[in-house]
Formats: C-alpha cells, sequence, structure tokens
C-alpha cells in the first residue's frame, strides 16, 4: 500500500505557536524528517517506533542534500509509511517545501502540504511589531538576504530599493550575513534615521530584540550584535512597539 | 483582582489551523469577543459558562466599533476575567490587534498577543501557490485593497507600482470590491498576461481557486466570479501550482 508525505510548517520556535493540524500529523507519522529550527520538543510528541531523521540545513551546513532529502520522502513513503517533513516557520516562505511536494506528487505518492506559522509572524506578536494595519502600514513587503547562486545581485538590490520605496513595513529574512550591504541599499530609499529592527531566535526562551535606526542597526551588526537566526524589520511599524505587549529582552542602539 | 486579554489569530479557516497556544486560551477564557471570520467550531472549545460575544466585521458592516470592542476588552478584563479576543487571521496582519492592545495596555491590563496563520499564507498551502523560494521567487509583498479613509489614493497607486515590480510574488487582501483598478494598475507593470489567482474561501470546505492572467482575472471579477473573502497571487509562483498538492474546486479562466 502507498503510504503519503505531509510537508508540515512547525512554526517559528515557540513549540505551542505550532497547528493543531500539524501536531496530528506529528502524532500519526511513521517516520519524521526534520530541521535544524524545529523545536525539538516536539518531536516528542511522535509514536513509539517513529523514524526520526535530522535533515540539517543550517546556514551553510546540510547533513542531507535537498536531493537526497527528495528521494529520502519518496523511498519511505514507498514503503507505505506516512512521512513528516517538519520545517521550521512556514513551508511555502522560503522554506522549499514546493520542491520536495512536486518531487514527491512526481512519484505519484500523494502528499499534503500544512502551513505553519512564519518566523515573521511570530516574531512580530512576540516583539510587538504589526506587519500592517491602519495608520501606519498598508503593505509589507518580505525578501530573502540569501540569494541564490547564480542570480544577479545588481538586479536583486534595485528590487530591495524599489521594495524599500513601495512598502510600509520592509521585512528581511536570511539576511544576517551581508546585512552591511543591505541596509545600505535600504537607507539610500529611507534615509539613515528610519527605524529598523532585529528580532533574534524569535518565540523562542532565547528571544532578543535590537531597536534602533538603519544605522545604529548597521552599527550592531558590525559590532557582531546581530547573529542568526534574526528578522529584520523596517519602517514605522517598528515604532509601534513601545504601545505593545512584547516578550524578551530589549536593546536598544 | 486584574484579568487579561488575550488577543489570539485563529488563523485562516479551517478550524484545525489554530495553533496550540490559541486553543488553549480559548479554552480558558471566561469571555470571547469574536470577529466574522473566525471558525464556528473554536468556539464550542470554551468552557462552561463562558460568555461569547460576537463583534461582526464583515466588509462594511459592523456589530460592534471599534471603540466598542476596546473599551468591552478593558471593562470585562477590570472585572478580573481572562479575555480572548478571538480574530481570523493574525492580529497583526491588517487585523487591527496592535489597536486593541495598545488601549488594554493604556489601562494597566495586561495583554498577550497570540500569532496565527495569516489568510494568505493559508491559501498558499491549500491552493498550491508558494509565496516564495529559489527558482520562482526571492521575495513577496501584501498590500491591502481596502484604503483607509483620508489615504491619499494616487499615492496608494503609486506604491502598488512599485511593490508591483519590485516584487515576485504580489498578493492582495481585502481587494475584492475594487479589484478593477488594482488590477489595472499592475498591469501596467507586469503586462496583461502575467499569471493571477483568486482563493476565495481559503482553507475552508468552500475554497474555490479561479487561475489566470491578470486580464483573464479582471474579466472574471466582472463577472462577479471573484467575491469576499479572497486573496490574490499574482507572479511566477501561481504557475507553480500545477505540480503541486491542492484542494477544492478550481476554475480557469
Amino acid at each position: 500500500m502507498a503510504g503519503k508525505v505531509m510537508i508540515v510548517g512547525a512554526g517559528p520556535g515557540d513549540s505551542t505557536l505550532i497547528t493543531v493540524k500539524a501536531l496530528e500529523a506529528i502524532r500519526a507519522a511513521d517516520a519524521i524528517i526534520y530541521d535544524r529550527l524545529v523545536p525539538q520538543e516536539l518531536l516528542g510528541y511522535a509514536k513509539e517506533g517513529c523514524i526520526k531523521i535530522y535533515a540539517g540545513k543550517g546556514p551553510g551546513r546540510h547533513e542531507l542534500s535537498q536531493d537526497e532529502i527528495n528521494r529520502l520522502l519518496v523511498k519511505l513513503a514507498s514503503e507505505g509509511k506516512l512521512v513528516v517533513r517538519l520545517k521550521g516557520g512556514d513551508p511555502y516562505t522560503f522554506g522549499r517545501g514546493e520542491e520536495e511536494c512536486a518531487f514527491v506528487m512526481s512519484h505519484n505518492i500523494e502528499c499534503e502540504v500544512v502551513p505553519g506559522i512564519p518566523s515573521f509572524v511570530g516574531a512580530s506578536a512576540y516583539a510587538g511589531i504589526p506587519l500592517a494595519g491602519r495608520g501606519f502600514a498598508s503593505s509589507f513587503a518580505v525578501i530573502t538576504g540569501h540569494l541564490a547562486e547564480g542570480k544577479d545581485y545588481e538586479d536583486y538590490l534595485r528590487k530591495l530599493r524599489l521594495l524599500a520605496e513601495g512598502a510600509d513595513t520592509l521585512v528581511i529574512l536570511m539576511g544576517v550575513s551581508n546585512l552591511d550591504a543591505l541596509l545600505d541599499a535600504i537607507k539610500e530609499v529611507r534615509g539613515p534615521e528610519e527605524t529598523a529592527a532585529a528580532v533574534m531566535w524569535a518565540t523562542t526562551r532565547r528571544q532578543v530584540t535590537v531597536v534602533g535606526t538603519l544605522s545604529s542597526l548597521r552599527e550592531a551588526w558590525s559590532k557582531g550584535v546581530i547573529t542568526n537566526p534574526a528578522v529584520i524589520y523596517i519602517g514605522k511599524a517598528v515604532s509601534e512597539r513601545v504601545r505593545l505587549w512584547r516578550r524578551g529582552a530589549e536593546y536598544f542602539t
């Protein structure tokens, strides 16, 4: 009998921010292939005998290549197993869920995708930085700072500047390694005094928020204060936080 | 003894897409104030004696005004109650959660925000339209089509065009009532043949996806095919769906 693959978002870090549907999938799974940023407590909900395989995927480090993960999903499901592919955040928000789902389905194996709370949504709630709402933002844009190999860097920066001009709230994911270049490009559009914040380890017990301006955040970065994993927010939305609930340590630059 | 307010995202529509944390809040609540698009099954998890108040908030119709909701949250919490303010989607993604949280906290009442899966993330998973990933999108932008009173419409359209140029995937929320004007503005940048989709009643049993181009979607809109609530997606991401898992009825224009 053919098995099934479920590509499941585990949410941003706090293990209680997983969905009910995702937790049920974990409980039912015969095999779980999980990423580095998945809350480890969640694996404890797996049934006895469930196979747990670590896929890695830190910045620059992979235990398994994407090809190996794809083939493993198909292999395990072909054995009749319910395979849960557990990812941090949301599978379709820079999570490569679409690559895995397409590969599995091309082998005529059933595949279902369960969304998760993306890091930038979880960080928004826990750091008190609303994404959009009347009075401060009619739009937001989310961009990866990690450019895939072979991509045109100049074109990327041109688009980043367009987003900096068009979006009221600008969010950068996976942008720590070259944050200086990104913030410099955004400064050209928004000016050095635009409010900005970095939320590290969002929604976990280790959450730390660094608040300042584009200039002061760049300075903090150069001192090594801003580290992975971090969500960067730029715009008026950051100023909202003084009136809002927020969790975790805060630093001002 | 002072009570507490929790501003809780109920997720996009499928009641199993609520987080574990949000469900625990519903179970513990002494009072729940809920919006129109909250999955009704979730209210069944409330304990006996829990006060349930419908706040409404359909397009153009409100049972309670925002001021009345704010004051009600404070009143109930002042009586020592745990008050859950239950909203569709995510409180900080066009959900006015920041207005309510700031009001509650200004009255020295504890307030916590629990994120939810926004409609555009849920629709992405269930309709098979990934938001961003290598190969098709380095960025996405989300904009409301519902402009607050007193806002400069020309400036709004200028920013919409900038987002249409800068963002690989463009998402429009609450845009059904003036979708023609929005799609016309985007066509100027992307051309009439750009792929586009509308996902209505995302993640619910009533989910319907209409797939086409900017031109054909505008045509479908003029025939009354596209109705509230709908999430609109524009860009290569929409083409990904042919290879992906998706749920619900589909129509091609």
